[in-house]
């Protein structure tokens, strides 16, 4: 039984490791870390955007343009982190790798890579005891019998409660068959997957006049969201969750947009001739509201009221779950070490949506995340 | 003033005019329409996957697997249409061309097929008066000139209440700058701009198996609206918003997405270095709450209550119009002449959303068109 008290938990908050900052240091493709003479920090690329201006840019330090943004100590610090928590009253935090994890570590690096990340994290959890949790990084691009490997490997960690996973997956998409003795062992392991975006989509959707004039502002915030829902949804029909019904997803960005579209969805599938004459729509079809309602969880990192109630309207009060996206998002005109606006705004619409102090906001910011992660063992135990 | 009696009003149904039907069978690239012996209706063909299921089938009727779907009497059937509306207690629609409209049509042919087109449309509602209204259809592969008077032409059109415009605009997306005089003069005639997707996403993000298994569920419940979603935000970044203030546009599906997303967009906006080091955030930037609660209308065409009430939550009970986009989706497990889902689905979430007869209801499955489309002038009249 967890304790009474009341406690905020971010489920939504990355950390790079050093061992992970190293591997991105030596990198000279996307993701990496570059350092420009005279910046005061590295800089991360992760964009193929940024990739372009880093081209352009070369060393120059001086440009006012320096490509990606600042891998400034919030990114590493455990210190930082334990700060910015304070700083914004949350108790606990489930700290996860930032995108893309280890999508990108060559095969036959990957199982030991990803051992050492997730035991970096694990030892994190370690310093700060009852206010760290994890979800660990998959060595997906390694042979299937690592990759199980690493999921035994990381039900043995103590503060442990799943793992992070991109929509690749082993390169083909989540809607992968292969997959699915991965889904089925993290399932049986009680370990929560946090599906989290990163690829995003096809450049050329944003137009000729996104990469110079709208800054990262629609990849960031429509493709993100979009590619999770497109995830959800081919898992959807393709049976993923007919066929591991036990399988727990926490979906990045309260589902992408999978609560405003699940009535588009439904209505396309009752209407879709293959889908019919396949026999596939039937009584016994399992609805994409069912999936919402019974087997995803959402997190609340949504900016706004609107957002956050049609979240808690498609899978219920109790299947939400704060979280802040930090270190992403700093704020660019108030000191770093203050508030941070992806903190307030998702905390505001919570006490919006819910009533302040009310038993369902209680459940949104720390409630549901303590009970479905089992964070509050350590604290009894230790 | 418009008459208080309460009409409900189907703004998102679409017709086929003789005229446009004959391109479509002239054609041999998509969209076409292409008739197969044996089969009792020809067959539409629109999208790319379907184009790659015509070449496998062939000339074959035998198969079950013909691509596209039929070309029933309800596409271009005004009797049809009337019976339609008459079984699901429709009062007015507001009809319009179905996508891709006139965007495939040559450069020199485009002026007078959009004349043609306009007229019958024209014809059509003056042969069910008071019962009918248009969007027009726009020749964009027309030279300046020749787009600027088709507009002419449309505000001239008794029973034309605006215009139905797809994403890809001149061929460079609606953030386009050589928009903005057709934008300014839609505005100052007072035609309001429906705008409605049809290219989707590219179709590698439906993955490997959504060709073959997944039917056209991915590109319509989700291509369909993030293509809408994003055609939205790059007018907002590209401020045609501010430049046009007098736009008025009507997003289909609800708006896509962006009710959900408006907040992301606002802190994506916020936390972007480049616009803030561009000096495009600032306390005088205009919102997109502000154009979700201002400057837009959507549909109400979201076949769920957790979806109308985001759309609702954005943008006011006064800026949702009832649609049912008749003649697609037709019922597939019952009879095609009695109740389809599309309407049922919409209208229920109305009045879930809402309270069955509630003035809310009534100003979404009707007032709300017929005030801001003026659908009261010709009962008024004739």
């Amino acid at each position: 039984m967890g304790s009474p008290e009341f406690r905020v938990v971010d489920v939504h908050t990355h950390m790079y490791p050093p061992a992970y900052v190293q591997i991105l240091e030596s990198r000279t493709t996307i993701p990496l870390i570059r350092r420009f003479a005279g910046a005061a920090d590295p800089r991360y690329i992760i964009l193929p955007a940024e990739a372009e201006a880093l081209e352009r840019v070369g060393e120059d330090a001086s440009s006012s343009h320096l490509p990606g943004r600042p891998v400034t100590s919030h990114y590493s610090s455990l210190a930082q982190k334990l700060h910015f928590m304070d700083t914004h009253k949350i108790d606990i935090s489930v700290i996860s790798l930032a995108n893309p994890w280890l999508d990108f570590v060559p095969s036959p690096e990957a199982g030991e890579t990803a051992k050492s990340v997730n035991q970096e994290f694990s030892n994190m959890c370690g310093d700060a005891p009852g206010r760290l949790y994890f979800f660990g990084a998959l060595p997906l691009t390694a042979p299937p019998e690592v990759l199980l490997a690493s999921i035994d490997n990381i039900k043995g960690l103590r503060y442990c409660r799943g793992v992070i996973l991109g929509t690749s997956g082993l390169g083909k998409g989540l809607d992968d068959p292969a997959l699915i003795p991965v889904f089925k062992a993290l399932a049986a392991n009680g370990l929560t997957v946090f599906l989290h975006p990163h690829y995003g989509l096809p450049s050329e959707v944003w137009g000729p006049r996104a990469t110079e004039e709208y800054g990262h502002v629609l990849p960031l915030a429509l493709g993100f969201p979009m590619e999770t829902t497109i995830a959800v949804a081919r898992m959807y029909l393709a049976g993923v969750f007919e066929e591991v019904p036990d399988l727990r997803m926490l979906l990045a960005h309260s589902g992408g947009t999978l609560p405003f579209l699940a009535g588009r969805i439904e209505s396309c599938v009752v209407h879709d001739g293959h889908l019919v004459r396949e026999g596939k729509v039937g009584p016994k079809r399992r609805t994409i509201w069912q999936v919402l309602k019974e087997q995803v969880y959402l997190d609340a990192v949504i900016y706004s009221e609107v957002g956050l109630k049609a979240a808690i309207d498609a899978s219920g009060v109790d299947r939400l779950m704060f979280g802040t996206d930090h270190p992403f998002f700093p704020p660019l005109t108030s000191d770093e070490q203050g508030e941070w606006e992806s903190m307030t705004w998702n905390s505001e619409a919570v006490k919006k949506a819910l009533g302040d102090g009310s038993d369902g906001a209680k459940a949104v910011l720390g409630n549901n995340a303590v009970e479905v992660l089992r964070l509050y063992k350590t604290a009894q135990e230790d």
